[in-house]
């Protein structure tokens, strides 16, 4: 017996099931597995034995089709780091007896930096084991875009085309009044500005975009923000200004530290949103203008109504990737996709990077892709964002709702 | 000359504008009408004199099934309350001044109950002055869904299906993870909690929906809130929860004003929002559980990307309906929707109100409409919203966004 077991991990992307679907598609046309198992909850739940067989859920390809389309991940996820095997090897004895138990020969996990850690130390635990009839790939997926040893990560474009979207949306709805305003606007990204980017994208189709964009790249000033808006002042409406979470200041404390009400309760934990509501406050306490601020929230990484066909397919066929290079032999790899050099077209190539490369790294916005003022993007940005944006996935409706695939578990 | 002047007022939703391209259709269709004019930010813009020409922003009828599916207001909007005519008159006059002008012999107001209140008092002063050729009408919209005298509101329906449709994803978004955990989407309404009921109508292809919803007109109680929750612990998941952001406490205060960063500004500005933020802090207090809060904000009024067709038709409609009752002579009313009695279909009309009974009034929500807990709805409420999310409208893409339509102001 040959089987696959496939798991899910880290942040949910409208993205992270086209992987799925593809790994289990592949899975199904390639001759040489025979069962193709879902572990629930990621690396965890599999530490539990949370093992289901996929094909039990799967009725026919529509399915496989919906569960492409559907946010969030499918087989739940978490987040869960395994010690060094080089330091403690308890739970990768356990892990190994599952997979013995079911026969696991090819392990795909679907994930972002942290479960590329994941995939990288149960690889290097089989090599110092001797085990090489289990071949472990990761399929790569994060709305931050922050993946090293790949052009741009699953799940990530859909999550832009949503942001500009929106953004082209709240640009009419902040104009409606004949008045000076700022509407800030709070995007994900705590190190890396890749989606505060895509804001610039709704400068398409007569729209105006986002009149500042403020990514966590480039230390924030607080002076030269206010200067920012203070500049456009005579212009009488409503400014649009996108700015990532993770903005710092010139000392590297993040913005959002600088919440009035941000204070760890009694269980310790700490709100760490909040940098549109601070700023906001500045804003309100300094010019005295109407002033108002939102997050885009959990909303810009589950839109899946508004996913880039693109990246949907992207996604799919790195699901596909992942499993052929599992079949072919490779292990401790992330499948991955490049893009080549072209003048005017768009072209990528799918191929297998070494995981330890990508494990636990984050890719950032080279500074020249950020205008130098530090207010805005680049033309390169642009370039490099405007193809991932292309086509869109006929939304699924029945009962007035889209509809969305789930996997019921009695 | 008989011309028609129309404008719009309030806050933006998704079918403002299609109830614009309404009465410009029936206008251009109308035989007795000269001229188009639109009215710029609201009666605020017209006592300007900012007025201009429809039909030279108006290609063709696609421009008017383009702006149909644009959110916001494309003429721009205002909060503007005229005095009222039996103390003051001089507002009025000029007005009449501008009326007179522009030949305006139709004066089609769009908007909410402070808009009506606009339509009543002008309809009021030109009887007092026995001004019998201006013929004033309202139309409606209001995503709050909280007008009398009719049975539904323009704008609420599409709020509720963008409402619905993000409960199924963050749904699933929230449910990744195998812990217990809360998340509270605060929805918009400050006295009317129909948009919040609206979440209820996720519940539908297999989806969970919302675990409680508390709307506004409910005094909320913080500790039948934290039994509500305590009560859902042992199931060991995201609970999903809908508020309103009026809801209010037993003594009549809003929960909003509980925030620990609310206070006024050196402005005196007051941030109202932040009902799921203070709930959140609560159950993070009491009960130590991963807890979240997240707000809807604009994007529930202006994602017209996932509109209700019935909605957009039905407030195409009512601009038609406004610009019929201005030609056959009607003055002081409002253009408005009843629902028919009936079994098994839905069935509407369209009419014409008193706008004197719309004017500053609001519609709530039945107390027999919520659960007797007070933390859900009832069939009733499901029966009332579920046909208005009959249908969607086609995106409109270009460059791979959605297009929506703009007047160009030189």
């Amino acid at each position: 017996m040959h089987n696959l077991l496939v798991a899910q991990s880290g942040g949910p992307t409208s993205a992270i099931n086209a992987t799925l679907s593809g790994v289990i598609t592949e899975a199904m046309i390639q001759g040489g597995i025979d069962r193709i198992y879902g572990g629930l909850n990621g690396i965890e739940g599999i530490l539990q034995e949370k093992i289901i067989d996929l094909l039990d859920h799967i009725n026919n390809t529509m399915d496989l089709d919906k569960l492409a389309q559907t946010p969030a991940a499918a087989l739940g996820s978490c987040r869960y780091k395994l010690a060094k095997p080089e330091q403690d090897t308890a739970q990768y004895r356990v892990l190994i007896d599952i997979f013995r138990k079911y026969d696991i020969s090819y392990f795909i996990y679907i994930g972002g930096n942290d479960s590329m850690d994941t995939v990288d130390k149960l690889a290097r635990y089989c090599r110092s084991q001797q085990i090489e009839d289990i071949k472990i790939i990761g399929a790569p997926k994060t709305i931050d875009n922050d993946l090293m040893e790949i052009d741009h990560c699953p799940g990530f474009a859909s999550a832009a085309k949503y942001i500009a979207t929106t953004f082209a949306e709240l640009e009419r709805d902040v104009a409606v009044y004949d008045s000076f305003g700022v509407t800030i606007v709070e995007i994900m990204g705590r190190n890396a500005g890749w989606l505060t980017a895509a804001s610039s994208l709704s400068r398409v189709n007569g729209n105006r975009g986002p009149d500042f964009i403020y990514l966590c790249e480039v230390p924030f000033s607080i002076s030269r923000f206010l200067d920012d808006i203070r500049s456009r002042q005579s212009e009488n409406r409503n400014l649009l200004i996108a700015v990532s979470e993770g903005i710092r200041d010139e000392n590297g404390n993040y913005l959002s530290e600088q919440t009035p009400g941000n204070r760890p309760d009694r269980f310790g934990h700490k709100d760490i949103a909040g940098t549109g509501g601070v700023l906001a406050q500045i804003v309100r306490n300094e010019l005295g203008c109407k002033t108002r601020s939102l997050e885009l929230n959990l909303m810009q990484r589950c839109a899946a109504h508004l996913a880039s066909r693109t990246d949907l397919n992207e996604s799919r066929l790195l699901g596909t990737k992942a499993v052929q290079c599992a079949v072919q032999g490779q292990t401790g790899k992330m499948a991955t996709l490049l893009r080549l050099p072209s003048k005017d077209r768009y072209r990528i190539q799918f191929a297998a990077a070494d995981v330890s490369l990508v494990a636990n790294r984050e890719k950032t916005v080279p500074r020249q892709w950020i205008n130098r003022e530090g207010n805005g993007i680049t033309r390169e940005m642009t370039d490099y964002l405007t193809p991932l944006m292309e086509g869109e996935v006929p939304v699924l409706y029945r009962n007035r709702f889209p509809e969305y695939f789930t996997i019921t578990l009695e």
